[in-house]
């Protein structure tokens, strides 16, 4: 317990990041994107996969590079082709490791392609919500730890009936329940003290994002399962490697920036120039 | 040599959506992602992995439904969030086939994920070109089909230095220059009859697609060498399956498209209102 908070404290310069935004948030989410890449790369090679971890690196460093000189351009339709582009363009790349038939097997390349879409890509809603809807990305990190610290808590409180056993043998429904409640509760009060007219969106955001959040945990337990791992890395003392402590987010950044994209499209008629 | 001919005329009805282009081209590249997704899963299975078609079928649905919606209602800032929101929603689905464990390797999920990339996606790049660009769109037949048949028949004729022994044992080093040079050739003599104030970007198109086709062709061909088959299927007598025969325009088609859009970023300004 002590050293969950502890942790916890450590886990401020991420806060950082997010309360300055714009190029902070992007050198950030950067430098949690290489270091969750080679974990993620990592469990796949105790798994006994070969991935090639140089392509997911570049595809990372070339995707927030691309927001790093392109987003405050204003270059706004720009901005979509070139990240289509940069799928393409990993997907290639990754077909390129099967070239290297004897040392790869047909998986690791698709693997190769799979790690930087599911930590770089994800990872990276983050700065497009922050720059597209400014202070919504409070959103994405307080539905994350809103449901993993009061399903930690509510769990181990009053916890009875196991969610998932085969998953995550420690989960419990009322965790579960008590995690959908803490994203509300954070999401409600942030709206209420810094928009109060955002109150709607911000509690649909709090309700929906708690099951995403869940969602992007119960994934990333099934990886460390079926890798035979316990944590994706030791960087945080009890907390695992960065990957345990932004699964949560990796679900929760697309979710909210969708959610307002077309939140902003119903009501405002253009998603282009929301601000919250 | 003859039932290659005649199935070269079976493809006409291929060549007519191109030629329709708008909803006939849409339905068209609808059943043959279709087709070809169910021919790479199989391939998949053959080489003893498990992944979920249903998730590729329905994604490739709705891809193309999208398209079929809002393509032609001009609602151009509105198309490419909605694509990388597809994206994240094949990346969950996909995630979810892990769920159920005991029926599921970790790289099923993955694998179900990348079909739906590179055949759904891929193959998607032909509406997107048809739209944006109009009869630019032909140019991802010419490059392919160029590449292919004079590849074909240079290396029949004068092929001697093997290009890649391992992966395609009859491809020579005279045929893939042969390649580029049909490709140069079609591309060039239909911009100079229809447009000829495109003669410098078609030639641009026709030399660096024709290395994208080959591409292609060898990726899809390491596939299949992989998977221990000789073909995707056999829908086309000679031809093997849809795949086979598309496997070129899978790269192509994403090609054409973003040159397309990077041409015109640099020469017009913008990408969204470019005619051929």
């Amino acid at each position: 317990m002590k050293q969950r908070i502890l942790s916890g404290i450590l886990m401020l310069p991420a806060a950082a990041f997010f309360y300055f935004g714009g190029k902070a948030l992007i050198l950030g989410m950067l430098a949690i994107a290489l270091i969750g890449l080679y974990e993620f790369y990592k469990g796949w090679e105790r798994a006994g996969s070969k991935p090639c971890p140089w392509i997911g690196y570049v595809a990372a460093v070339v995707l927030y590079g691309l927001g790093w000189f392109t987003l405050d351009q204003g270059l706004r339709e720009v901005d979509f082709p070139q990240y289509l582009a940069w799928f393409f363009l990993v997907m290639l790349s990754s077909c390129t490791v099967l070239f290297r038939r004897k040392d790869h097997s047909l998986a690791d390349g698709v693997i190769t392609a799979f790690g930087a879409f599911y930590v770089v890509y994800f990872s990276y809603h983050v700065v497009l919500t922050e720059y597209y809807f400014h202070s919504a990305v409070w959103f994405i990190v307080l539905t994350a730890f809103g449901t993993d610290i009061f399903a930690y808590f509510v769990g181990v409180l009053i916890g009875k009936h196991k969610l998932c056993p085969d998953i995550s043998p420690k989960k419990t429904v009322e965790g579960a329940v008590g995690g959908i409640f803490g994203s509300l509760l954070l999401c409600g009060i942030f709206a209420w003290i810094f928009n109060p007219e955002w109150l709607l969106p911000a509690l649909m955001i709090g309700f929906f994002g708690s099951f995403f959040a869940q969602l992007g945990d119960l994934t990333a337990s099934i990886f460390k399962r079926k890798m035979g791992i316990k944590d994706f890395g030791n960087l945080i003392p009890g907390h695992g490697g960065i990957l345990d402590r932004f699964d949560s987010i990796l679900f929760t950044g697309p979710f909210v920036y969708y959610f307002m994209c077309y939140y902003m499209l119903i009501t405002e008629g253009t998603h282009l120039v929301g601000t919250v």
